[in-house]
């Protein structure tokens, strides 16, 4: 929906506090699929992960660990995405195992043991009973029993995982063991499975040194985020453990790049809170605010509609638009000024991804418009594209290569290049990926071919750094560029723009899901306008 | 100030957007003192620690680590405390080194390669002349210089550090490197101090093996915090460097425990922002609205003051009251709920920490009252005792022995305990500390004795956990116990109160720096009505 639509219900009746809807369209609850479908979804992808492992293999997943904000303060605890997309679990300190060649458990879940007593401090850990309602997995065990479980598997292993502490109160929120498997509570379980009867078939494979052990293990140096899963499979290879470590993510990848209804339903309700919060930030964003109230603005409603940001907001009025990951909100808005704003709302861990570049004032100036019709026009070219059989990028026919060619076009019209076919002229004022996958991560998996069930962006942007030509490689022919745009250049320097929108890709024309928040100049403006008349006479709930 | 003042100022007529003042007290604009005097205390801060540590001694302070969010996301980066301390710099991947005993350069700050063509990329990266600025340091390198000093003040260490790469793009934002003093930037520094005449003396020490190299490395255990810290020192050691190897913890604590007038006004600050946001959150704790309604209200108003929180909010109602922790604020608040906000802003690192219970319908009833105002007596009993000369606790006249004292008797008189003498009784209702200080750390270092310019908490509370007998330790004692105030426990459970403050040890009376935040019940219930009747006819701005 519009502005243009959303204002027309506009009551300028005194509003009283939280019927938001006088002024601004509220994002709808939550959709119903999200609790009803969820055990479903969760065990199709146990299934299909299974499936692609094989019976000769162990997938083992670790839940997050509490990341340190400040001596005993923790950031607020996030499931590690991999975890959660398997078992919908938050809780810190469990660890999910599938053996899908195992007689008896194919699928248990390790929990940290529950006790009331600490409750008081640690908050509500999550019981056997919870797990198994919100996981739809049946064997639910304590992450003290791991050790045992492991060891049965691998016996090279005992020395690497320490046994269960004594009882006591955990030293962080969550109860957290920081060494994977050792739990925090001596408490005996219930009961223990027996591990040689219900996995006689992985350990006969282990000992034949056939087991394939699949953890989380990403190539890429620093991959702080599994820092634990990289010592301890180090250590495994170490002691001779016989086992073959293999690196999950690329079936995760595979898995997590098309989605499931549920999961585009999920996706759909983080883009409406989004466009909520664009609502009430265009609102906000009046000459002399700090950029930080913007950021407010767009928090404040993730928060009140159970959300999170999906990646921290970047509110860059004037020249700070031209700096893509600009973060410090700090600076005061100039009637004069874009504003950039790339913000938008994490819900039960799926992260919207949406920019829209607006002018302060309200009106463009011609330069400013000149640079937005050209974004916008390369934003439709590429949604053209955005349709099975094309790719993101590699080709004319590619959501990049069509808005490149218009961005060719217009930037030679303008002057801002001197060689319209010259895609490095072009790739220093657009100079960065036009599209990517989002869901649990805001940077999700995505594939060179598009597939119906894709979520992706499309996401051209504009950029003249005040200091662009300075930085320039120092080669003749940089220097001739550079001379040759110099006198436009001047004219538009300081503008950044970019449009960046979530498109569902279907087996016909794509679905732009974010569609609802404005982009078109015109309707630009003319939400604007009326945005700001409203809250004149009804301040914003 | 107090709501029954604010309110006389209330006007009815329709407020334009952001003229809170209309309806509550906004915070003032940061105190003048915190830039004009931020080098002097800087200054100050660092000369006391040379003083300190001495001649023999040098002092490495790394920047922190960045903190993974999921992926390629990053939490927003927030400077280790002792670092942020010494140097007011929010730079990552930045070093700090001071040397007492050099010759020339006693102080000095390396800093990642500042290289406009990246900053599109990873936003501003503070320059050398910025940095100087900030912290009144004026030797500013590069961190790829690093390595040169330290093998120049240590030769056995030039294998633990990496040479700095060469150029290009740093994978993270920030441009951290990883291995600190690993830069990620090759590209040559305008100037090497010359580290053999420049730190001849350390350099001198060093050679002799009676060079102290302090770090900061607490000796308590997963301090994930200062990981790369205990990594590096224990490398250090195990290649024989003959370096004693110290922890500067102790050190830090001392200093930063007694604050001085820029810090107390900085906390100030926090604590207005935060009396802010209880006049918003409390507006808004309706029946109804969901606990992370409220949450909301205080990160919206810390946000667009230019802060954050200091810890993750704490929105508790109804039984959540009873968990010291409680951070899921999922819940929905009924109108007999009591709701327990403990929540602060933190203004420039600096934490405030403020707690306030509330009636969610506006009226206490005659059991909660009982128990809040024996929460507020005892707090009152405490302040008494918050005078340079007497302690936190450890005896009748400290803080938690006399507000212990009021709890037991007016415990005892209610029947929830049945020994007016025991502490252990008490300590089943009141079980956590009773007070610690604030500063850059939320727990920010204390003492045992209280010292003029210490700001510290006062925090009594009491918790009535639905399940607390059954959860009681199973001895004969406690059996009879249970059954002696079950009749009268069942009144009471399920409410929660506590109430906090933060208050400035001063030569005389204590200064409670948060009392414009009611707390007194009539207040409290005065309050509310004024400030609920207000947003019927003028909606929260």
């Amino acid at each position: 929906m519009q502005f243009a639509k959303l204002l027309c219900s506009l009551t300028l009746a005194v509003a009283a506090f939280a019927a938001d809807a006088g002024i601004w369209k509220v994002a709808p609850p939550p959709p119903a699929s999200w609790q009803r479908d969820r055990v479903a979804d969760l065990s199709a992808r146990r299934k299909a992960l299974m499936d692609q492992i094989g019976d000769r293999s162990v997938l083992i997943l670790y839940a997050a660990e509490p990341r340190n904000y400040a001596g005993d303060v923790d950031w607020p605890f996030r499931q590690e995405n991999d975890f959660f997309y398997l078992t919908g679990l938050t809780q810190p300190g469990a660890i999910l195992v599938l053996a899908p060649g195992a007689e008896k458990i194919r699928e248990m879940v390790f929990i940290p043991h529950s006790n009331p007593s600490r409750e008081s401090w640690t908050g509500h850990m999550i019981t056997a009973a919870e797990a198994r309602e919100t996981s739809g997995i049946q064997d639910v065990l304590e992450a003290g029993q791991f050790r045992g479980f492991f060891t049965a598997l691998i016996p090279r292993s005992r020395a690497l995982i320490p046994a269960p502490a004594e009882g006591g109160v955990p030293s962080g929120p969550g109860g957290v063991p920081s060494v994977p498997g050792g739990g925090t509570d001596a408490t005996p379980p219930t009961s223990t499975p027996d591990w040689t009867t219900g996995f006689a078939k992985p350990i006969a494979y282990s000992a034949k040194q056939e087991l394939q052990l699949y953890m989380i293990l990403p190539a890429r140096p620093n991959a702080v985020e599994y820092r634990r899963e990289q010592e301890f499979a180090g250590k495994l290879a170490s002691v001779g453990a016989g086992v073959n470590i293999l690196d999950a993510t690329t079936l995760f990848d595979n898995l997590r790049r098309v989605k499931s209804q549920r999961e585009i339903e999920i996706l759909q309700h983080a883009v409406d809170i989004t466009a909520e919060a664009f609502q009430r930030a265009t609102a906000a964003a009046l000459p002399g605010a700090p950029e930080y109230e913007i950021q407010a603005q767009f928090e404040f409603t993730f928060l009140r509609r159970n959300g999170h940001w999906g990646y921290p907001c970047i509110v860059g009025s004037g020249n700070n638009a031209t700096t893509l990951h600009y973060q410090s909100n700090k600076d005061s808005m100039k009637a004069g000024d874009l504003l950039l704003m790339d913000d938008a709302a994490e819900f039960d861990q799926y992260s919207a991804d949406v920019t829209r570049t607006i002018p302060v004032s309200g009106k463009f100036t011609k330069e400013q418009a000149d640079i937005y019709r050209l974004v916008w026009e390369a934003q439709q070219a590429g949604f053209a594209m955005a349709k099975p059989g094309h790719a993101a990028s590699g080709g004319p026919d590619s959501i990049q290569g069509a808005a490149g060619e218009v961005f060719k076009q217009g930037l030679f019209k303008l002057g801002l290049i001197t060689d319209p076919k010259s895609d490095a002229q072009m790739r220093i004022w657009f100079n960065h990926g036009i599209s990517h996958g989002i869901g649990l991560n805001v940077h999700d998996p995505g594939g060179r071919e598009l597939q119906p069930g894709m979520v992706i962006t499309v996401e051209p942007g504009l950029y003249f750094r005040p200091d662009a030509l300075q930085n320039l490689p120092k080669t003749p022919e940089m220097e001739q560029f550079a001379e040759a745009i110099r006198p436009v250049f001047e004219k538009y320097k300081g503008i950044g723009v970019r449009i960046e929108d979530d498109v569902l890709i279907t087996a016909g024309d794509p679905k732009i899901i974010s569609a609802a928040i404005p982009s078109k100049l015109e309707e630009v403006e003319a939400g604007i306008a009326k945005l700001r008349q409203a809250i004149k006479t009804t301040p914003m709930p």
